[in-house]
């Protein structure tokens, strides 16, 4: 296993009146990356536009969708650039910088803001680390803001651009539907990877438990989770948009929110499904672990048993005494060797019995 | 217990746009099968539809049934062409392609779409594996699709051919009604029999515990964890379908579901039972083996304890020094054995005291 | 503990179409038992009606209560006779045949179905075993089926006849509820006498903690998971009968059915207390067990950690080289005890300061 | 610990007809003792009315708070008495005899029916025991009858003759809500007690654990759960008591019942959160008992892995044979201490890097 | 780790009337301090009242808010002179004098009473200490108690005599959601803080386990239930603020009572999520224990059972009988010595074959 890296939380944030923006998270891009994408059925329109030069944000237009992506979320100006234009409220803005709140979605008056925890590129093939992307769906727009340099929705602006399909014709509110799918399927995708895994370890332990299954089930769980710590709430946030009426998320979309719970929901069953094998494995190891102390001990004491007391026998008619009549018998040694001999008898019989050989 | 195999996850879904039909499963039959059955109380119509041969699917007749059942899930094409002529929701044609899902019902404008994990036939006794059935109740139609190649559905069907009972004088949601329950039934059995196999390991276990059977009730516990994770969310579905007003499913059928539910219910209740059982068993058995360690480790105590200072005295008068006064006394030699005897004596009073002989 | 006598099962159900009627317990009685007891405040006629005669089932008659009970499930015809008269549903009778039902209580058009997981008498005192009984009550009549030949309702029946109290004066449904009260007071009875039990088990678990109080523990658990997963349903059945508005069951009824409640409420807060007790004692069991295998390996290295080091240096003077100077001076033995006394005390003062003397 | 003295359970109830009374605890009071004290603001009037002479029961009158405080429940002709007199439902009295209740608030058409399971004076420091309080309150009287010879509302008696405070000054309803007051804090003070024991323990087992400790933990668990199966049915009670209407206990009533809940809220919590702590403790006390046995073990293992291949050698040396060319070497024994020397040093260095010195 | 300090409990509270004030905590503070501050978008007053003169409550005006801030609790006079002045419920009077509350939040005729549990600067690092927050808002001011001398609200006072932000501009209700912001901010960094310790301990754990860590995750485990004992309560709090209609908190306030709400349910979810991992390191640390133990029988048992036998071999030889016919052997010796080579080449290998070595 790898040594893990600690998150920093350099910066603290009591004593600050509420309401004062904060970057919680690391700066993990030097320079913040806008992508804005303007499309409709017919034309598309992508420009990276770098932070250097004053940016100009493009007001939403009638059957267009307009995408702000941002990506990286240290240059807190931006930030407060983008709530201003959009005239996004405040405690929305104190959320997107502060990186560690947990996966929920917000009816606000003029828009739903989405936050969920995202599973991001690691390096560390033990670990799955998340990143916060924070998503705010108004009319005609939507703003998407990621924590780190890697690219959650490279693949999917590709396919925007390369062919007219479904996403190109529907509304705002279907692009964060489709952001919100996809990050749920690298759930799935991750979470039937540690199942995979998961069998083939099953089939170790219970053939070869060795130490090292042990520390795996420990990554295994704590995988297991943090999966579940960042898809419980938003599975949790889905319920409650599903239920209640709402401006930006009609009927038509509620449809496929349905599937989009139904997929979360799919993946905590499997979580917690998996949770319960690891549980399993975790005391069937154990039991093991205690059988094996069990055989060995049960060894040990069978050799100490037959040899301890045949040992006294011999350093008996090893000690010096000038008058041991036995020592002077003409078999003597062979009526010893006969006696440890029926003694060595009676232990094996006495263990066969046991059931201890 | 023999080697699991693992499932194939072949196909990443992650980064398609949402709504692409992609299946996740094996391909378990070389080309799929299609059977039609067309009934009511009168007549009855069974065709196998080789799916070679152009495709021709009927529309549903007024008095008339129309069961459609397609076993084998690849052949996207196909499920394609059912779901346009049945004009089917395109995340359902999803869902049944990806056989992934959990058992959900859930209503659509034209019909009710339900997934069932049903228990398949095992070449591995010792593992339960199902298989995703996925059911469409439309007015007067039942689409089932099989995942594997094994028909779940076969003594249905002939009992359909056989007999004008029950089923032939109802409509189509009480077909859809007779396909679940026959899969609850299934689960049933199968609890049943894990049950009765439990009491056997259970007078096992409390009389001879060997490592083996601790083997055995991981393995139990592993079963009844894919049960009830197949049924629990089976049971929730239909407790919601019971609650709302249905287009389908009106107040005459559902006092079946209403059946049908407590059937599932009882498999839980058993699944959590038995669960709690196994638990029960798994800590007496740590217990017994916690016991038996210190029943052997008391051996070796009283054994060591008893003849580790009589070799030492045996020793002593083995030494070789010149002036050792007691080598040269007439009893010396029967002193110690005395002395011997009396120290043994001590020890096995001091163990009786102790009760640990 | 006696040894368990698995339940069988013998009859597989899957296959068959729903609604098909299926006995699916043991065979307990040769040929079912009817008693027909038919009673106002005035007047009581009982008869016990012999299968073999031509049964003839009487109307309910006004101000009468009729009750027909019935003991042995396996005669089908016998159940389909009663279900035809009374004009049940046939997935009641189905249930009534199904001896695996958990418990309940439906709601039909022309009546309250029951069922209830009755504790029965047992021959073996380690376990509690439990058999089905299944109550329908109509507009003037209750039907009973018991699954035994043991009579859960003599001392009721006797009752009746003796003594124009309480149940005599009132309708159908008092006479349901008398029939369900008896059978959670057996249920609080029995758990009562696991209390007593348990504490006597306490006492001497606590103060002297043997393997076989662990396999008691192991059946108490056993037996408050039987009860619990026996009563929970029905509590359960009776929270919701006391919600909705009922035919059967009105507002003076309801008063009684809420006492029951209770009791059923007290049922499994007890078991739920006292299996956290068990739970709690197994734990200190364990302790305990480990804390005397320390103490037993304790001993053994006080033993080994004194003796061997001194046989090593009694082993070392009796080697035989021909030149070794201890041997030939005149105090070597002295100077070698008093060696081997120093290191004992020194060994004993070492135990001594590490606490383990 | 001293020996816990079991509860008896004489009189077994199964077979009568519900509707009977029966005293279901033991006869812990020669005769009943009855209080009575009639009271307004301007004055109050005690009389202890012997049992022995005949019984008058004053009616409740305008302005006026009556109380009847009942002390030992085997007399039923007096609890029937009373029933008469007040009105009362036979189900109350029923549950009044029947000292196995939970605790619970009933509402019946002329007042409300209470009970409690208070703390009562133990003899025994290391149990909690409890006794049944029965309380109903109706308009302008209240009843309580308590099990035990203990008064339990001594103290508000007295309070109540000796100053016209805020409890002469309202009505029946908020007698009976100082009655439930006391006992309640009777359970708040006996946790903090629990807590504050618990802190010293903590200290202690932390730093020195002894087996002693571990009984203790065992007994703050079974407290901790007596406790909560005490007052979480009355939280429950006083949480359904707020939200329905009654007629007995007004809003006015309700904010100082609100004031109650809290105060359960909190035992409740309290309870829960020392239960974690002494699981927490338990497991860190088990991690230390299988620390100290893996050191003991580990010492063991040091002192024979390292002279019992010595003692080995030196009783090679010891060996007889004729020719044995070692033994005639001038300095063959410093060659023999030499090499053990040698070998000592070598296993030193083993445990040494193996961190186990 | 530090001992404890004990909470005291002098004061018994059983047996006094209800609505008795009674001060249960601990005298912390000799004087109370009480500091007043007024304040609208322009003006603000700070003063600093000795308790010694005599106290002048200022009524709130118009446009102005006015924050008394009480720290220390046991003047009861003090705290009922402010109850008198501004119409407090005598109920709450006692909860802020009576310090064991749990959190919560309560309306009142003309205000809003919050108690909350903040995390106070401890001198001990290793635990987390709370001290109670009361805190009462009316139409235009604000009562904050605190039950310790250390100022929880020194920096935010000392912001609002800084600048004219955001505090300053909004209402009384808007200063009691500050001041809540920040006790749950506390709880955040201190979560945080824990979180970060937790990951080094991890590594640690699982390279090098040793039993200071185990004390340290005892710890780690009890301070994360404080902070869920004391934060669980106010979210269930907040939770029905938000749902039930409010003369204090208005819908403008709601909207930052959900983001408390959030914060508060980030705070929980991380401490369940902070537990699972601190249990899945104690499991593993056990396991790695018993690994260790076994290892260490292993070492014992390979050289026991090498060794014994040997001994045992040499003892023969070093009898002395008169007639030993290999003794006299030429090259008995020799052979002796190949014998024993070739035994504990055998030995060897046995342990090789099970993976002992």
């Amino acid at each position: 296993m790898q040594k893990k890296i600690k998150p920093s939380n350099k910066i603290k944030k009591t004593g600050l009146a509420p309401g004062t923006l904060v970057f919680t998270g690391d700066q993990k891009v030097n320079r913040p990356q806008v992508t804005e994408l303007i499309y409709n059925q017919n034309s598309i329109k992508e420009s990276l536009i770098s932070s250097k030069a004053p940016l100009t944000i493009h007001s939403p237009q009638t059957d267009f969708v307009t995408w702000y992506d941002i990506r990286g979320l240290h240059d807190l100006a931006l930030i407060e650039n983008f709530g201003k234009f959009f005239n996004i409220h405040y405690l929305v803005l104190e959320d997107i910088a502060n990186t560690r709140q947990i996966s929920k979605i917000e009816e606000y008056e003029n828009g739903v803001f989405i936050v969920v925890n995202a599973i991001t590129e690691s390096t560390n093939e033990s670990l799955i680390t998340t990143e916060q992307i924070a998503i705010f769906v108004g009319d005609g727009f939507v703003l998407s803001f990621q924590e780190d340099e890697f690219d959650q929705f490279e693949l999917l602006r590709k396919r925007l651009n390369d062919d007219k399909g479904k996403i190109r014709s529907k509304k705002a509110e279907y692009l964060a539907y489709s952001l919100l799918d996809m990050m749920v399927d690298k759930y799935i995708e991750t979470i039937n990877k540690i199942e995979n895994d998961l069998y083939d370890l099953e089939n170790e332990i219970i053939f070869n438990p060795v130490f090292r299954n042990k520390i795996k089930l420990y990554e295994y769980k704590h995988q297991l989770l943090i999966i579940r710590k960042a898809i419980y709430p938003l599975r949790e946030a889905l319920s409650r948009v599903m239920r209640v009426e709402s401006v930006i998320f009609d009927n038509s979309i509620k449809l496929y929110l349905r599937d989009l719970y139904d997929h979360t929901h799919q993946v905590i069953d499997k979580a917690d499904f998996l949770r319960e094998i690891v549980t399993n494995l975790q005391e069937t190891y154990s039991a093991e672990l205690n059988n094996k102390t069990n055989h060995v001990i049960r060894v040990l004491t069978i050799i100490s048993t037959i040899f301890i007391p045949l040992t006294f026998v011999v350093g008996l008619y090893g000690m010096n005494f000038k008058y041991m009549p036995e020592l002077d018998w003409q078999y003597g040694y062979y009526y010893c060797l006969g006696f440890m001999g029926l003694l060595f008898i009676c232990f094996l019989y006495y263990f066969k019995r046991k059931k201890w050989l």
